[in-house]
């Protein structure tokens, strides 16, 4: 790389020490006594810091005095083996160099813990911290490995439109895109906003999902996937809902209901496995910190078979369980996370693909069953967060999606394209969602979905 | 992977003629005799067809009817040597199901060839052509290798914000993003709209650029990617202009502007090798069907050392050079394409990072040189298309940073948390953008920025 430092997590990793070395980073502490300084640096490389020990007789008292907290400078120095640091290898500073003030009586991020709520107020600041160093590391590494895992298996990243001006896609209120001026919204002869002045000439939104669209692309490259933001308008203030999030919707010509089934499965292991191998020093500072069954809920997922379960199977063990579920069960009953906990955490103790829904709680795109009640719906629940993906098989008939849509009202004149390819060319095909941030909360352990994306967008709230 | 079939780009890979397969794809064309017929069937795996012989005797007269151009097929069948498909092997058909017929009355994409600008209409089924599945996977291919590149250099993908509330990215116009019925604006007792409320409590856009935050980033963590979609509201119809498009935005602590130049012509270069190591069969269709210099271009890029320049040369040599150009040249200008391209194409022959911009025609946030005059800019200048990259090394001193801010008339209150980072721990840093789509223009050699991108967002247009 083109800067000339050498960066902590490769440093912690050194088995050279001797070697004279640059270090960049931000002061975390700094302690000591009258000849010598403890420096601890960080760099964002890795959850640890490495010790700058600086002989106090070497460098100007002023210069050691602005090294505080937060401050950013550059050591260089002697790499050597550490006895009292808790880590390997130490350096020992030959020159500092001071980048940037922290003055202690304003920057906000002292030594002392802080809470997470405390911490979203200043989210523009609290990348510097432990915590979300470690959930930003986590978020690149589930990232890269969800790139990774469709790559290596021939799936192609199809970029859906964020804006679109169909509201067919049913999923949640919607924001809309304008460039009208909204304190003198131009008005038609009818009285109606005139969208015809509006930049796409139409009423637009923001996407609720890609689906629709990435069918379109199953449907001629035989395998793709989003990866992409979401928009939801829906006025909810809870630790499980944001205005704005990343989901990841993959969808697959001649994949059946089972497919979809062993694919999510895999998939989903993949991820877990990657972060147990990838990211350990971050996940058991978290685990740590938060969440003391984080790994072994992880490892709970990677090592065991999800059970396949039929939902009306499922409303039979909920009724005859004897809980006293806040939301009574009955056949045709949209299930709420008490139910899926039960049925993952209390009686199978295993994720749980519950399929074939009643076809009333489920998109109108979702493929019938003979049966004319269910649809070929499958959910993956998991332990503490139940749904963390909801699929289908796509109903590929032309005549009975056609159907489906008038049953339920939507006009055929928003979703003609999507209607055409069941027209020319059509083929069973299936694909599921992954909202991210519902991912790294199970995999963080973090309890409130804000403090697992950068700069959480919520009602009232789009700072930074 | 879970379904059965065996992708085409596997099969023609084979060595192993003689085995049993199936192959699930669409039917590109059908042509044969009394005896036999010869079907070209593409699974959008890779741009070559598999050729499947059917043995008119073995199948029903009605079934063979209906395999028409854009059909879907299953085939079961041995695959063989091929003498004469201009493959190395085909398909020996032992059973064919038909999954989904294609009206050769209806369906738009028959064998003919069809002009770009019919398919854009079109966009929701141009996937199913050669030109677009080429496009489509190495738009794929370059969004793998950027987010590889930087995974494997320790960089970490941020996720910015889409919704912003902050109006001072100042790179365009932005779309507004609103909650309130334009049909009936609130007015607060000013008789201005009522922000209060609208979802966030105030106004808010679509992003023009994740660089603000990435800095916010990358003055923690070191070294960020951002990867995602960027908007700008300008009635720009133009074959060079989306309104919703891709953005990669590297973010460096401790990267100068020489650090920041050598990333940048690594990454592109990296890149442009990719291509050409991974989609070598889609960059020979493009080069044949629309760009014949394409291949040889590409090389260029990766060939070539880039020339670095400064600005002030710049124009000295472009005033030097006795051409006639349409918008003259002095210093100050804002270079054009035809000036990049000149200095690109015909006076050095190489790709072109030219540096020290005058600060009036650049951002804000670029770091000030000691001249007072110039800034620690840089565009990256590619043959054909002008600039790909635009970046700078950023202005990391509170002081002058909030003079520029000042002079500029940017309110103060609406950057404070951006203030902040130079106010606590600054260091020096670095970044650039490229546009993911301006990128793909120089690979794909396509001529015009709508077709490559799935479903393109223009003044008046915002189809499927």
């Amino acid at each position: 790389m083109p800067d000339s430092r050498t960066k902590i997590a490769e440093l912690l990793r050194s088995t050279a020490p001797g070697t004279d070395v640059v270090v960049k980073g931000w002061v975390r502490t700094k302690r000591g006594n009258k000849n010598v300084a403890f420096i601890a640096v960080n760099d964002g490389s890795i959850i640890h810091n490495i010790q700058i020990v600086a002989d106090v007789a070497r460098f100007d008292d002023s210069l050691l005095k602005k090294i505080t907290t937060g401050s950013c400078i550059k050591v260089e120095g002697r790499l050597v083996e550490s006895l009292g640091s808790g880590q390997p290898v130490e350096v020992q500073a030959e020159r500092i160099e001071l980048y940037g003030t922290a003055d202690p009586e304003t920057y906000p991020l002292q030594k002392k813990g802080h809470t997470l709520e405390f911490l979203r107020e200043i989210a523009y600041l609290r990348p510097r911290t432990n915590t979300f160093g470690a959930v930003l590391r986590i978020r690149h590494a589930m990232a890269y490995a969800i790139h990774k895992y469709f790559n290596d298996r021939g799936f192609f990243y199809l970029h859906t439109p964020l804006i679109t001006g169909s509201d067919a896609e049913g999923a949640g209120a919607m924001f809309q895109v304008t460039t009208l001026d909204l304190n003198n919204v131009p008005k038609n002869d009818a009285g109606e906003v005139d969208y015809a002045q509006d930049f796409f000439g139409k009423p637009c939104n923001l996407t609720v999902s890609g689906q629709l669209e990435g069918e379109l692309g199953a449907l001629a490259l035989s395998q793709i996937y989003t990866f992409g933001p979401t928009f939801r308008a829906e006025n909810s203030n809870t630790p499980r809902h944001l205005a704005e999030f990343w989901m990841i919707e993959p969808e697959m010509a001649f994949y059946e209901l089972e497919d979809n089934m062993e694919l999510a499965e895999d998939f989903l292991k993949y991820l877990i496995r990657y972060a147990l191998e990838n990211c350990a020093d971050d996940l058991a500072f978290l685990a740590k910190m938060y969440d003391g069954e984080l790994l072994e809920r992880l490892r709970f997922v990677v090592e065991n078979d999800f059970v396949r379960l039929d939902y009306t199977e499922g409303i039979e063990i909920l009724e005859k369980s004897g809980e006293k579920f806040e939301f009574p069960v009955s056949w045709g009953l949209d299930l709420q996370s008490e139910h899926e906990r039960y049925l993952v955490e209390r009686h199978f103790k295993k994720p749980v693909i519950l399929i074939n829904y009643p076809k009333e709680i489920k998109a109108f795109y979702m493929k019938q069953n003979e049966d004319g009640k269910t649809v070929r719906a499958m959910d993956v629940l998991f332990p503490k967060i139940g749904e963390i993906i909801g699929g289908s098989q796509r109903e590929e008939n032309l005549d009975k999606l056609r159907a489906r849509v008038d049953e339920l009202g939507i006009p055929q004149k928003d979703i003609w394209w999507y209607l055409d390819t069941r027209r020319w060319g059509s083929a069973p095909h299936s694909g599921f969602g992954l909202g991210f941030e519902r991912l790294l909360l199970f995999v963080t352990g973090m309890a409130n979905i804000r403090d697992v994306i950068p700069f959480p967008r919520t009602p009232k709230s789009a700072e930074f």
